[in-house]
């Protein structure tokens, strides 16, 4: 369904949202919260890598990951290449994010694993890891045979944006929770680092909104290589 | 982009799904928290009307009003009456749950509109009401003319899926901010009215995965006109 847009536009307005979000999170985290470390006697330095992680390392750069097939001009090998290596780190990335989460659980003796953040976070890295080797087994090596990739196309789509959205959704709860709990700790509920936080958030949506329509809309193509390469996976 | 798998099928598992969600939101509200009550000494029952009405009236009623233009074998035009009228209704019924929401607020001297539940919440009902009377004028009364029908469409489903994305995640956002309020007041993290909640976000996010499914599938067209109906709005 074409909405008449050239899809760089949508494209441009993504990149934007992203520099603003990351440096959002990072004021938030460094600024505010202290600043970041693996080590730590603060172990609230240990926790705020992970909202870093989680938004610049898993989410921003899984979102260039999927823009990047769409917009790139260049072959379909080179694409799929860029597709699968900044997913791959993404994927890394998130990981490390998520096990900083639990390192500060566990040196701050705080129960894991109950939060409905927890709980769809866990999820989403785990559906996350399924599609990045499902596409690598189907698309790129050993490869299936062309039926099943035409087949598999739609679902890898289908099923990739599903995930992108529980991210982003991910996101909206880790900044809504971190924020209540410091709220219930005494922090001002209309102060300058509640309203950052709640901008940020609010930045992630139209962010991942502009990358699912870079994503849908017309596909930019300089490369008339490219369309072929969309539609053949 | 079709699945290959008949939009029958996700519409009867969106259904089965919106069964369970609503179930399990009234068994939180009365049993674990005491019952519904516009009136009363005991101000949590009034705060229980609001996610009975956000997710029952707002959301699983605006889903079938979604799925209702795309799945139902009737004429163009009484798909598009059904769909506007059960759209009105769930937004009137998601008024009135945001207003008992305030109310319970400010019968209890809780502060309004400081979280992204409520920021994100309030933002979802505003373009869901723009959304409607945007719906209204272009494709039911007066109407524009076919150009303009046929160019607003893909805005009109694009816009449409965004807010209703909004609405699915203010859904999660209020489940878990609830549940944490409760939780720092002593609920059990691991008890089963945790595993409630955060069960029935989780059913809410698949249900809404498949109202989506079904709605971008491949059409079930019974009536030989309804696949004009959807091509040109």
């Amino acid at each position: 369904m074409a909405l008449g847009v050239d899809g760089r536009v949508f494209t441009y307005v993504a990149h934007v949202l992203a520099v603003a979000s990351a440096v959002m999170v990072l004021v938030w985290c460094i600024y505010y919260r202290g600043g970041l470390a693996f080590e730590a006697t603060n172990k609230s330095l240990i926790f705020n890598i992970h909202p870093v992680l989680m938004l610049i390392g898993f989410v921003i750069l899984g979102s260039e990951a999927i823009i990047s097939y769409k917009a790139l001009p260049f072959s379909k090998e080179v694409k799929k290449l860029i597709h699968l290596v900044l997913h791959a780190i993404a994927l890394v990335l998130g990981i490390v994010g998520i096990y900083a989460a639990f390192k500060f659980h566990n040196e701050s003796g705080i129960a894991n694993l109950y939060s409905l953040h927890s709980w769809i976070g866990l999820g989403t890295i785990c559906l996350y890891a399924i599609q990045w080797v499902f596409g690598f087994v189907v698309f790129f090596f050993p490869g299936g045979t062309p039926s099943l990739r035409s087949g598999a196309l739609p679902w890898h789509v289908v099923f990739g944006l599903f995930v992108y959205l529980l991210a982003l959704a991910t996101v909206q709860l880790g900044f809504l929770e971190k924020l209540t709990f410091l709220q219930n700790s005494g922090l001002d509920k209309y102060g300058p680092e509640a309203f950052l936080v709640n901008f940020n958030a609010i930045a992630v949506i139209f962010f991942g909104a502009f990358v699912v329509l870079a994503t849908v809309s017309t596909p930019h193509v300089e490369d008339p290589n490219s369309y072929a390469a969309i539609s053949d996976g």
